[in-house]
């Protein structure tokens, strides 16, 4: 008996349950697949044996479509870093006792450090039937070794999105008001960079973009909004949650160790909230922040139907792979060109993307620091071509439950 | 010559565009209408006699297509509120100067306000050449006389699905998690209680729905998450803006007295956010609070169909009405049945709709004060009925621009 056990770990995407479609589909065809399991809530799923037979479950073309229109991770996930041999031991025994020849583990950088830590183990004890496997997820784009990560198309297309509408809601008043939104990215801009990509149909887009890659100075920015609002009345601006001064300090840090609520807590705040007091401080016009928060990673109505169909290849290429007997390895999107967007799918030494993480080049950067450049917008673009059809019923998207 | 104008004002929704486009297309079918203006930023326009010609801006079915799906409003909004028996003369003087014998305001509450005293002061003054007309708009569905508002069911329709995926989202741990959401409405739970349609599909949704016109307890809300815990690990709890405790104080105003930031300012939380620092005091597990802030009036990519189709009707109403030679009343939606669903459009008296709120039955909130009733579920579930057809271009909504 071969059986194939497929997991999903890390922060959820619109997009991570397309690529567990895309390991079914691969599995389903094979004749080296006698059994499709998911564990349920990633590595920890593995370590408690919460198996769910995935053969009925994901039977139909019709479930697979639902699963790959439904957010989150379908099967749970986790943040279970692995550190100890002991752990790795107990896994292997635990996949053998299950007749598992094949493990997928769909995640970010700490899925792929399982991925390399569990193929190490294998190849340092011979262990020669047990295929590893990696398949990326992230909105955060930051996995080294693949033009992007799955995951991340979406969340692009629902900022940009989301930022039009934002834009042409700031601008009925004829008052002076600005709008700080808050992206997700502690470490990396690409999300935030995004937001550029709302001016693609004539829009203006946000006035001001500030990516966590850059130093960002307060005074600057105070400065840099004057001198918009002496420009227009409505001022958007889009901000990195992990935005830094250049001392190092997070932006979001530098309210917290004055401001105390009832109960003496520190208040924590996020950037846009930071600076939002700091616009009404010292600017003293309407100001508004807001945080685009959860629903950005998960909002599947909006998915990106380039995004979705990658992401499924990449389970198909991670899954076949492993069937196929490789092991160690990530399977990632090269990209051929921009404009015909082309890209080719490949597999990637799995030490290439596991702890490492990519960051927006400097130069993609425009040297005020409060833009993206021609060659950003160029990257980003194909990402969210394409709108997924998505099934409705009694009003929502319809969504599958696999546990 | 007989000229038709029309204006929008108040807070921005998804569908008070498809009104104008309504008011635009009886216009061009009657002959008693030589040309189609608009005014530019609602009341303010015409005092400043900011006019635009819609009769080669909205000249084509797709402009008008392309308007239904644009958010916000095409021609601005203000605030203005008419206090001054000058500025009603003010008014008149303009719109004979620009031959308007027909006048289409659309808003909420505040505009139906300017109608009333607008139609008022003609009556007064013997004025029969000139038609005053209100056309409903608000997303918080609060307005007398009418079933629901235009806007509301387009909100209502991103609540349901935004807080199915986020309670998506919130699941794939298993780990003791609180998720708040705070939801808009100061005065009235309309939105909030729509919150519970994510269930419609067979999702949990949330696990608590507290609405302002319930009294808010601080102790049985922590009452209520600690047992919901007990039950689960993610607890998922949807609140408006606007809760109170009984001694009419607002949620959100519970934490500002003390904290206070870096500058020395009272720091202003959000309902939700004073809740979660609430449940991180009280409970200690992990907890997140999330607002949808502006995406919730103005996310035109999920309109509902039964909203953008009924807000274009009564768009149509109002404007046939007027030219009719009616004045000093709004369209409003009279609702037949629930299933099937059926309505019909009449007129009413605008003093109906004119500075009266209308709330959630007490009775339609449960006893326990945390959800909401199957008769508030018949109630909403036809609102959020159908997707419109959004043309994307380039990878997001396309949209146009009127001034």
């Amino acid at each position: 008996m071969k059986n194939l056990l497929v997991a999903q770990s890390g922060g959820p995407t619109a997009a991570i349950n397309a690529t567990l479609a895309g390991v079914v589909a691969s599995a389903k065809l094979s004749e080296k697949v006698d059994h499709i399991y998911g564990a349920v809530n990633g590595i920890e799923g593995v370590l408690g044996e919460t198996f769910i037979d995935l053969d009925d479950k994901l039977g139909s073309a019709e479930q697979l479509h639902l699963l790959c229109q439904t957010p989150a991770a379908a099967l749970g996930s986790c943040r279970l870093k692995i550190r100890q041999e002991e752990q790795l031991e107990q896994i292997v025994s635990i996949l053998r006792k299950h007749e598992i020849s094949y493990f997928i583990y769909i995640g970010g950088n700490d899925s792929m450090d399982t991925v390399d830590k569990l193929a190490s183990y294998c190849r340092v004890h011979a262990i020669h039937d047990l295929s590893v496997m990696g398949a990326p997820k992230t909105i955060d784009n930051d996995l080294c070794g693949t033009d992007h990560c799955p995951g991340f198309g979406s969340a692009a297309k629902y900022i940009a999105t989301t930022i039009s509408e934002i834009e042409r809601d700031c601008h009925v008043y004829a008052k002076k008001a600005v709008t700080i939104v808050e992206i997700m990215g502690r470490n990396a801009g690409w999300l935030t960079a995004a937001s550029s990509l709302s001016r693609l149909n004539g829009g203006k887009g946000p006035d001001l973009i500030y990516l966590c890659e850059s130093p960002f100075y307060p005074e600057r920015f105070i400065q840099d909004v004057k001198q918009k609002l002496e420009e227009e009345d409505a001022v958007l601006v889009a901000v990195s949650e992990g935005v830094k001064t250049p001392d190092g300090k997070y932006v979001s840090e530098l309210v917290q160790s004055a401001a105390v609520d009832n109960f003496g807590h520190a208040y924590i705040a996020g950037a846009a909230r930071v600076l939002e007091d700091m616009v009404r401080e010292q600017i003293g016009c309407k100001v508004r922040s807001i945080e685009l928060n959860l629903m950005q990673r998960c909002a599947s109505h909006l998915q990106s139907a380039t995004d979705e169909e990658e992401s499924r290849m990449l389970g198909m290429k991670a899954a076949t792979a492993a069937i196929s007997g490789e092991t160690g390895k990530m399977a990632a999107v090269i990209r051929i060109s921009d404009d015909p967007y082309r890209v080719k799918y490949d597999l990637i030494d799995i030490s290439q993307a596991a702890n490492a993480e990519k960051n927006v080049p400097v130069s993609w950067i425009t040297p005020d620091g409060h833009d993206v450049t021609e060659a950003m917008t160029a990257y980003l673009k194909p990402l969210i071509q394409g709108e997924s059809r998505v099934t409705y019923r009694n009003g929502i998207p319809e969504t599958i439950q696999l546990y």
